[in-house]
């Protein structure tokens, strides 16, 4: 079997950090990992199946001879570099949203729209965190019930925004136990004890672009640009994992236990829901698994055909660096790299 | 002018405690103050403008000679005590669930159908935390443009759960920042850096008390029983101050910026919106205000007339102890009592 030379671009971040444990895992036919980082992480090393491997800064000639480049360090370097990337014959897999809204290039989640892969020009966009749980979950409904509009309050984890925000969420419980008011740096108002209804920067319609990233990447991902959409993102005080409550409304009639049973059969979905006996999605428990769990599916008796879901991942995981994978490992078994 | 004498059963939890505080600020025409508790709290004291009052078992005789009992120590005591305090004279205002939807029982928020508590037959029930902060915010929107439907998913403050809660959350995070596993007491999993689905007990369908009573009190308080609401309620790991995300379609068009001047003169409602400038409402900024904060006021294109709110108010106040305290207070003014 083929083994790839592959580049880590971000291999210090959060992110990255879970790429590297997950192609471990997996065992994806690695021949060789290249870690690389800013010149700000020069001399640091990430461990790799037992080994240490020093982080190089990433430049254009990092990639010679590196055939899949998974991007994990924000939208400015994958602009910069992925090109190079794709230049030295390297398949790019980008986790910014950088590119992920350019018709030419596939925004994939191998659950929903593994067929988009083949379209590819080079790059292949990650989605955002919050986008991917949500269409694992809502897929199997739509191709059985057709989803007409979808109201989403999120409920995000500090670790979708990286390392320094774990370490800031810590170090302002610290202070808050300490009887010392918290203080920000990471976010614009402390997040321990808080919620902030703000993710990412806001445009003129008073949407953030998290928000907007919800919408349109939904709509893409799902091929559907009837989908009406509409999203509230906040971000709450939980140091990993995502929580969604999901509204829909469908075509046709999905009672709630149709919709436990489409759900419990679908690809990388987990039903958990059973709250009389306190069985239902929890961030605190999600960290280190691969599905995306969905509970307090029910009915919603103010509309014709409407759900209510409670959807849950790991979102440095199925939100980023798994699904990455993921569509590396559909390209390796579909032969197309 | 004349002066009441008022009883507090429930006076050593969060919100009587609130209680006290909020007839002392506002200058309620107090001639005599008597707080009650379960024997439990036989020997606690507490205090008002200045005196250290000693908390009294709540017994039918208690009430003698009160005008005014305010009840915030749950269902069950006051189902056994509001019909004595009635026997004796004493007008109940009721912050439980036990009256709430009895259909001779109003269910009163000042700024939205004062004119309900003319019906009162002794008791006037306090509406649900939840349900307060968001019908202040939706009744002046109501009145302009006839709200259709409501999508609301909570961020809640563990203060409306009372202090035990308080004081569980902030055991936990000790036990986080000393690397122990936090331990679960008052609710059924750990709560600091987690979020709950689960606020109150699970019916058949699914939902929780705590979203039916969003879905019915609506109703009620709003008297229109078309008016269509789904709720998701949301434990969050925050000390006070509760917040939600809203979603509403009303039957004519309001656009943000009307929505935003409609609500800039509404009676106990504070716009901050400018989210560009970071300024929208946080629940760790609402601690000791009386008002309810909205913000991130904006379109919903997903759908015909559709609108996004986010509203926070401080959970004990204007969601507890202030509404019971402005009931009474409506009371005096059109010399009902």
């Amino acid at each position: 079997m083929k083994k790839y030379n592959i580049a880590i671009v971000g291999a210090t971040g959060a992110v990255g950090q879970t790429m590297l444990k997950i192609l471990e895992e997996r065992d994806f036919p690695v021949n060789r990992v290249l870690p690389l980082a800013s010149a700000r992480s020069n001399g640091i090393s990430v461990s790799f199946r037992g080994e240490k491997l020093k982080v190089l800064e990433a430049t254009p000639a990092s990639f010679n001879g590196i055939d899949i480049a998974l991007f994990s360090a924000g939208k400015t370097v994958s602009k910069e570099l992925a090109p190079e990337a794709i230049k030295r014959g390297a398949i790019v897999i980008d986790n910014s949203n950088a590119f992920r809204m350019s018709p030419e290039v596939p925004l994939v989640v191998p659950e929903v729209n593994p067929e988009d892969i083949k379209k590819h020009k080079g790059i292949i966009s990650n989605p955002n965190c919050s986008t991917i749980q949500m269409v694992v979950a809502l897929k199997p409904l739509h191709d059985v019930a057709r989803i007409k509009r979808v109201v989403v309050s999120t409920y995000q984890a500090v670790s979708g925004t990286g390392l320094e925000a774990i370490e800031e969420l810590m170090e302002q419980l610290k202070m808050v136990l300490n009887g010392e008011d918290p203080k920000a740096r990471v976010y614009p108002y402390p997040i321990a004890l808080n919620v902030l209804p703000h993710i990412d920067v806001f445009d003129d319609t008073g949407y953030s672009q998290e928000e907007l990233k919800m919408v349109n990447e939904t709509k893409k991902i799902m091929n559907d640009d009837n989908l009406a959409i509409t999203a509230t993102t906040v971000r709450v005080p939980v140091m990993n994992g995502h929580s969604e409550a999901v509204n829909i409304e469908t075509e046709e009639k999905l009672t709630a236990e149709m919709a436990r049973e489409i759900l419990s059969k679908a690809s990388g979905v987990k039903v958990v829901d059973d709250p009389k006996s306190k069985r239902y999605p929890l961030p605190g428990d999600v960290t280190g698994s691969d599905e995306v769990f969905v509970g307090r599916i029910r009915e919603d008796f103010s509309v014709r055909n409407g759900l209510n879901l409670w959807i849950v991942a790991d979102n440095l995981r199925k939100g980023a660096a798994l699904n990455t994978i993921q569509i590396a490992e559909k390209m390796v078994e579909n032969a197309m790299i």
